[in-house]
């Protein structure tokens, strides 16, 4: 019998086990992290809704782990040329997604119902859902100041000390209907191999996440995007070292632990699991590494048998 | 010595004299249409300002009569599969000129300011002057109702049977500062051999514009965009014929006598000199047709001498 299944989702990391789980099913829901939405010369870019309907609708770039397959920077070269920054690098395939999503906010629509369009748009039986429908950031504060996640990472390529991670504006902002349903109605929740400062915990410091967490009766697993003290992808360390948090997949276990039923750590981090379970979180170990299609579905595969 | 010129301009037909005089001299001023601009998704478009940018900083795309040289349409396609329509084909280099217009715009920028800021990015020596700061819009109308030009233009390729041209919203806007400015101190006005209709008359139709050619000592000259009853491109005729006027040479010295010294006709309308004259126009015969550099510049020199 199908399960009704909910992922917590962020970027490239994410992307690949949503993969992984669209070849053994379909019609799950995915509660996309908004909290690295950011305005771009007036264009709404939400790069973890799009990488999660790109790679749901087959179209990803998955070589660069974001965008468009194929696409091309005519526009932001351009841009260049007029002499307006250009370090994000929006394709121009890429940029139709943002420019109708942007006239669509105008419009009055909500970023619900505008990414429900895109996604039938894109063929997508998934249903891909803002972790909230209002606007925060994820915010580096660095030695030099305060920047936008985005600008820490793509435009300083993530190179900057980092001091602290905020969520900026987040203290006005809830959950989204349709996330806290989806939460509830969830027979498993299934938290990506993400970053957990930058991705997972701008969903889960929601107003609202912790009791849709806690009234839902799904079996609630998170796969440790980290093995001994170096994550699969991107910044986490520096940013779970900047909230004081141990780089490890016990660390992970700490920052989840009150939403959680089981942890996945890789094989390699098997000694961890007495301390884990001692923090109240099943550990389970299994080769979370995903490096193709095949090992992908294998992960998925056995996440919905845990 | 050099002359203070200054053109009024409006698409495709206009660009082609402009890129003439640009071989003789730089530092002229262009007071383009704007009755064209339209809402693209939320991106704010104006083809006849752009296609004076593009044309005077050389990357136009001669052969096409509008946009960038070389530029791509994965924008506009990727649109199309998103289900929005997209028979505008705003290229993907293009794209970036409305982009940052838009943002400008809704940064407070006034579009005077923000043709400048692209201009001198494109290295552009002329001064590109939009005609008014006011929104306003040519509209056709049809059998079927009412519709922007470009609709009727693109979207429709001039189809329609027109009843009527009309400016929406033009009884609210005036000519621009800077504008009114450059006509006043110019020595010679020179009227484009654009569409009178729809790009000439939404101009020459702003508050204050009748006032600035009538305190202006400038020779102006108007050079015609129709040969025989046919004009060099556009639907010149169909819109003259719904404002009641004869598509010919003599009906454009018509709609331009209370506003021009000279109309410059082709050589094979010499028959309609005198009837033009008797209108109080003085009129020249000359070879019009702007088929490569050479005849454009040929012409742009005969225009500095009349």
């Amino acid at each position: 019998m199908r399960q009704r299944i909910t992922f917590l989702s962020g970027g490239t990391g994410s992307s690949k086990l949503l993969l992984g789980m669209k070849k053994l099913m379909s019609g799950f829901d995915v509660i996309a992290n908004v909290a690295d939405n950011f305005w771009f010369y007036g264009l709404y870019v939400c790069p973890d809704i799009d990488i999660a309907c790109y790679t749901l609708s087959g179209i990803a770039d998955r070589i660069k782990g974001w965008g468009i397959r194929d696409d091309t920077f005519h526009f932001v070269d351009q841009l260049g040329k007029l002499g307006f920054e250009n370090w994000f690098r929006l394709g121009d395939m890429d940029l139709a997604t943002s420019i109708v999503r942007t006239w669509m906010i105008r419009e009055g629509k909500s970023l619900g119902e505008i990414t429900k369009i895109i996604s039938r748009a894109l063929g997508i039986r998934e249903s891909i859902i803002p972790a909230s429908e209002e606007h925060y950031e994820t915010h580096v504060i660095t030695p030099e100041g305060d920047m936008h996640l985005q600008e820490f990472w793509v435009k300083y390529s993530g190179s900057p000390e980092v001091l602290d991670v905020v969520y900026r504006g987040i203290e006005l902002c809830k959950l989204s209907k349709e996330a806290e349903e989806s939460i509830k109605k969830a027979e498993r929740i299934i938290i990506c191999p993400a970053n957990p400062v930058s991705s997972i915990m701008p969903i889960l410091s929601l107003q609202g996440a912790r009791e849709a967490f806690l009234s839902s009766d799904a079996r609630k697993i998170a796969v440790s995007p980290i093995v001994g003290n170096k994550p699969f992808s991107g910044p986490a360390c520096k940013f779970m070292k900047a909230k004081q948090m141990e780089c490890s997949s016990f660390g992970i276990a700490k920052m989840y632990s009150s939403f959680i039923d089981v942890l996945v750590v890789h094989e390699n981090d098997s000694k961890l699991r007495k301390k884990i379970e001692d923090l109240g979180v099943e550990c389970l170990c299994m080769n979370t590494s995903i490096s193709d299609e095949r090992s992908a579905s294998y992960l998925a595969e056995r996440l919905l048998s845990v």
